[in-house]
């Protein structure tokens, strides 16, 4: 099975879902960035855990399409939150339209999420619903632990691996667990599959925060360097406010103090002290760690091997990414 | 059984209920606005319907509760979009803490409601969450359509009523309907139990409208003349704007366009066209309607008639009250 089908499967599920007509103003939105793309990383997930263990794999579609629905909501919430202008290069919904229609329509659309979960078989829907409300209610905790770091200089590297696995890895470890879930999988075949996507997307969140400053610009999507200009709590900048002692701690405090700054000026001094202080090859060591922790939970899981390898071939295109 | 039994259980779970913890700026605020009071509607109404079928009506308390978090799950997320100061005399979220957190905290509480939801019982779960999801999704749609009506002086009475259905019956109507659905109930029950509850609904809602102008300032919570002040297109204002004719028109058109002017003139001013137009009747006509109609779905329901007797003494309270 090639995951082409199952990528066709999704868009022609994409392309039929009807979330509702009127008011427009609240529906509309919900279209617009549902259409904005994205690697629908998440759902595709889903089917390939589900197509483990049955060849019955369509009747994740809808469920799996509920995780994209769901994750679609947060990126419409916290794009209110975070002021951000632009998503994928086009204009966020608060931007488009206004921020009080970006927070109903986001309303909705977690509503949206449920209806499309509610095609869970019965007998699997209560732990399926029961396991993806506590996931949704840690996506928001991360958020909200993301913007309490906004104004503190202290977070330790522990808070900074817990928000992120509460903000971006439960939902992929929870996309994994839904398919074996789905698939009538035993507990500690779930289990597997969960911690798998869960540690994978540690380790994915934190090659964006390394791509962000090492990334090849000629590769890597946005603007190398902006995490630095922006002075946002990476791992990286975590690690070296962590390790960097005497005059390079008050040379990386000066530029993250500067108000006014020439921004490739700030770009290499900054990436000159990550340097000095070895940070590049602690990240790629974290991130390693947790990529190799994630196939060893995949290898954990009792499957068929051809089936198995298209979901690691796929999580393998997912750790070796450039962009 | 008294009311009160089903009260105290309320209280007791909703002091039992844990939101979540860490991080505090994410659950504090929906304990503070849980911990705001209410009457406890929805709830109790649950409750009432369940009692109606069965001894066992302490089945439906968690739910019960999921209606109502959701219930001020909306209450959060429309106080920003209003930009409401207060909420039950106290600082809304979003100004006692901010827009961000009252944003995260009201999304979380969707979530609760649902996790609330998840304790019927599996062989109901799914049709009671898909009718929950329904009826969420149009409590969305009537917030805008009541945000679109703002700018609008051509609402016709439709447009209204179907604007107040969404918004404030269909929750009502959902709340009877889950109380009969949890208690097995048959399908033609549970939809006279809908349907009474909406016709309600209607009819509250256009007494809340009634009181705002007619009411007895000695007992009416609020500044009698609050909505007339502040243009609030209501079903006597709409009315009112339907009928009006020549000079009376012109005189209301006036009040309407007025920026600067005498609160209690103006008050007094547009109640006194109203009483011209025949308003009052018109509106008292209406809201006896539904309430009528409300009641005769109350008698098609098949019930123990001592049980149907607690609903409808709480359901004459609603219709009764004057504030």
């Amino acid at each position: 099975m090639s995951p082409a089908v199952f990528i066709d499967a999704l868009q022609n599920e994409l392309q039929h879902t009807q979330y509702g007509q009127h008011p427009p103003e609240l529906y509309d939105p919900i279209r617009y960035i549902m259409n904005l793309g994205g690697k629908r990383m998440r759902p595709l997930l889903t089917l390939m855990a589900t197509y483990l263990f049955t060849d019955d794999w369509r009747k994740a579609v809808r469920p799996a399409l509920g995780v994209e629905v769901f994750h679609n909501f947060t990126l419409m919430h916290d794009d209110i939150m975070d002021q951000a202008p632009l998503r994928r290069g086009q204009l966020t919904v608060h931007e488009k339209w206004n921020g009080n229609i970006a927070i109903l329509s986001g309303d909705v659309m977690l509503v949206n999420a449920y209806q499309l979960l509610l095609n869970i078989e019965s007998d699997k829907l209560a732990p399926a619903l029961a396991r993806f409300s506590r996931t949704a209610a840690e996506v928001c905790e991360g958020q909200q632990m993301d913007m309490n770091f906004e104004t503190r200089w202290d977070v330790t590297e522990a808070e900074y691996i817990d928000m992120i696995r509460l903000k971006t890895s439960v939902l992929l470890g929870y996309a994994l667990e839904l398919g074996g879930l789905i698939a009538g999988a035993d507990e500690e075949t779930t289990r597997h599959l969960y911690e798998g996507g869960m540690n994978i997307g540690v380790g994915f969140q934190l090659k964006d925060d390394l791509l962000d400053v090492y990334g090849d610009p000629t590769k890597f999507g946005k603007q190398v360097g902006g995490d630095i200009i922006a002075n946002k709590k990476t791992f990286l900048l975590i690690e070296a406010l962590q390790q960097a002692k005497g005059s390079v701690k008050d040379e990386l405090t000066d530029w993250l103090t500067r108000t006014d700054f020439d921004k490739g000026e700030k770009v290499q001094a900054v990436t000159s002290i990550y340097d000095q202080l070895g940070i590049r090859q602690l990240t790629e060591a974290r991130i390693n760690d947790y990529f190799t922790r994630g196939f060893a939970n995949f290898d954990q899981v009792k499957a068929d091997s051809d089936r198995k390898n298209v979901l690691i071939q796929f999580a393998r295109q997912l750790v070796e990414r450039e962009s």
